[in-house]
């Protein structure tokens, strides 16, 4: 019957993960004080296609009724990036800065259609940016939520790699490689191509058996932190930039590992991310019990996309794909939709006559915050029992007339007495 | 600067308290068990058009690279109900009924913008659907979740005006009107247009002295149930259809106002809703003391609009308008958008060496659900409380070497020693 193709359109129950996780993430960025923004999907394709990015299969949006006018000039966003950079640029004299966002939306892209990629996915992007300066604590203040973040999810354990654009640019440069592009492009295939492959388009690019050896030898070195990458120094490479990146990757891996899992963040020199407009730190995930997962958070910093006015704007940001990461969920059966309901209580009814004292107790519940259902059947206690059970909803609740209510714990399987005023369910830790 | 003109995007502090209503609002949803759909935003022409709404302004969408095989049959949606009945009919098999569900997502129209009026805004809506049958107390179960949900928002009182297609259809019937829906029409504009106006109209359709009295009186009538309603026997009407619906208001109201504030849900007779899909139940709401704000809440019972299979799909279900209600917010300053930042507490830092200290306080409040920014700024502590309250947050966190820290509230201008294993912030009720 669906007659559009390529739009992730989740069943009741998987819904209901998808938005713990978004509420999940949600949290996690206020609690480090970034603050909400929600942009218009629309913008100007002029906008859309400033970064270069002609390959992001832009949908263009235009009025139905308005034949005689037709205005082609309109298009859905493709990431938040760009909606983003627009907004900073148009109300810079408004906003207090260094300013924290975050953004949960849809962004579209006319893309073929594979497992977690969609025409309409779901992103969850946060950035700070600032006016003129922006010091790179923030690269290891941002890298530092996002880990407490993708730890606090209920998915797998997820890696953090961390490497440098300028070291990257440095170690290309130092060792007279021109072109360093297309370099880059080849060395960030190495999770998917392998060595073998990696080296096959190096060799196609003309690069000396040397230097082969060098930009594969690179992404060998683990480190996570300054001490790991005084490993760098033995490819002898006399380049500022290199320098400088290498500076720059020590300092933001020591500062999050200060606070973060030793290895929850580590070095990943094989990392160059796709977009031309990062200018230091990248990174990406991998989860490492399901490497065919690939990236799901990714970012950087980048210190000229935005510009307005005569100071420049740097920012540093990572994007999570909600949309990817669930399809990978649930396609590898790592998530497990079980509850097709958002209640913790599930009230019986004894008859419909009595379904008003049903309904008193589950006022009496939702006004203390339990979130409460009252049994669409009055039924046999046996039949409403299976369809709480069939929800998902752990509690019961059964009034007894002229005696104490009773309530079942379904995964307990236990029955105790209780109070309208005072049961409270017990907390998943 | 802004180029697209009709789009609401809002300031970072306004963002914030639009994030806090529709949190406000999911919330709620989910304390009477409703679960959240996300559908695609995208839908084929040919079902956003089936509803016979052509005067919705739909923005098509297309591929700009696929100029071959241009693609013109994709649409934005411009509700939320047709996605819905969509979604209900393609997934019917998998879907638990009675299903409850809410959505909040934005919607796209090519309107003429003005005040409360975007070409793209957020909904939240909610229905319950049932396959086969669906009870009245539906009516009343989502009426009074709509009546707790607006209570709890940070906005005036409001009051829902409930009204029934069937008495108003019967009402004119039994009239001897043969042409209803112009009437309809004219008698929903009663507190746009006046009374002055809705007579003119009805002149104009030919309708006879009585039956004008008639139609503008039905509209005085107040009650808050079925006792109330009463008062229509006064008009000696002897119809079918106006009996039922009279019987269904009182039910739907007396059931409501058991539960409910007295004057919170009242009948409404002048209501009649726009779309022809409503059959039964349709109400809206207004704001006692800012009428020029119109309804911001409305909706109704579709018997026949979801249709798949041989079984019918009632359902009943509502739409607030979010992005209306807060362009009239900010508009009348009903709400002030104070806070630039989610943060609760604000730690100062002693010096640039120091800052290590506070990102640590920082984790440890953080790691207890405290919403916390580490001071940007490593300048003076007046010039740091200056920036914490230009961000409006509340609490100020001083780090004390050798000496006990202490938290300065910016609101009771009071300065207390703290420890950051224990100390909570006072929560607002």
């Amino acid at each position: 019957v669906a007659k559009i193709k390529g739009f992730a359109e989740w069943l009741p129950e998987q819904q209901i993960l998808q938005q713990k996780i978004v509420t999940s993430i949600r949290d996690t960025f206020e609690l480090y004080g970034f603050t909400p923004l929600q942009t218009r999907s629309i913008e100007l394709i002029s906008d859309l296609t400033d970064q270069g990015e002609t390959d992001k299969e832009i949908y263009g949006v235009h009025r139905l009724t308005d034949e005689s006018e037709v205005n082609f000039d309109w298009g859905l966003h493709y990431d938040l990036t760009v909606p983003f950079a627009r907004y900073v640029s148009e109300n810079r004299g408004k906003i207090l800065f260094p300013y924290r966002r975050y953004q949960i939306q849809q962004a579209w892209r006319g893309e073929r259609p594979q497992l977690g990629r969609f025409r309409e996915f779901i992103q969850a992007d946060a950035d700070v940016v600032a006016e003129g300066e922006l010091d790179l604590r923030y690269d290891a203040e941002i890298l530092l939520m996002f880990q407490k973040l993708l730890f606090d999810l209920p998915i797998p354990k997820v890696q953090l790699q961390v490497n440098n654009r300028k070291l990257l640019q440095g170690f290309y440069e130092g060792q007279g490689i021109a072109e360093v592009i297309p370099v880059l492009r080849a060395i960030d295939k190495m999770p998917k191509i392998g060595e073998g492959g990696v080296e096959e388009i190096l060799t196609g690019l003309n690069l000396s058996k040397q230097q082969i050896e060098n930009c594969i030898g690179i992404t060998k070195v683990s480190a996570n932190g300054s001490t790991g990458l005084k490993q760098l120094s033995d490819f002898s490479i006399d380049n500022l930039q290199f320098s400088e990146g290498i500076e720059e990757l020590g300092r933001v891996l020591d500062q999050v590992n200060e606070l973060a899992d030793q290895d929850s963040v580590v070095a990943g020199l094989h990392i160059a991310r796709g977009f031309d407009y990062y200018t230091g730190t990248v990174a990406e995930t991998i989860f490492p019990d399901y490497e065919q997962v690939g990236s799901i958070c990714s970012g950087g910093r980048y210190d000229n996309l935005i510009s307005a006015g005569s100071k420049p704007i740097p920012g540093v940001g990572f994007s999570i794909g909600v949309s990817r990461l669930l399809a990978y969920c649930f396609h590898l059966e790592i998530l497990e939709a079980s509850k097709k309901s958002t209640a913790e209580v599930f009230v019986a009814v004894n008859s419909e006559q009595d379904r008003n004292n049903s309904n008193k107790v589950a006022a009496a519940l939702r006004s203390r915050g339990i979130a409460t259902l009252v049994s669409d059947s009055s039924a046999a206690f046996g039949k409403q029992i299976k369809i709480a059970e069939k929800m998902g909803i752990k509690y019961v609740w059964f009034l007894n007339e002229g005696s104490s209510d009773e309530i079942k714990d379904l995964e307990a399987r236990s029955q105790t007495e209780c109070d309208v005023d005072t049961w409270m369910p017990k907390t998943d830790i």
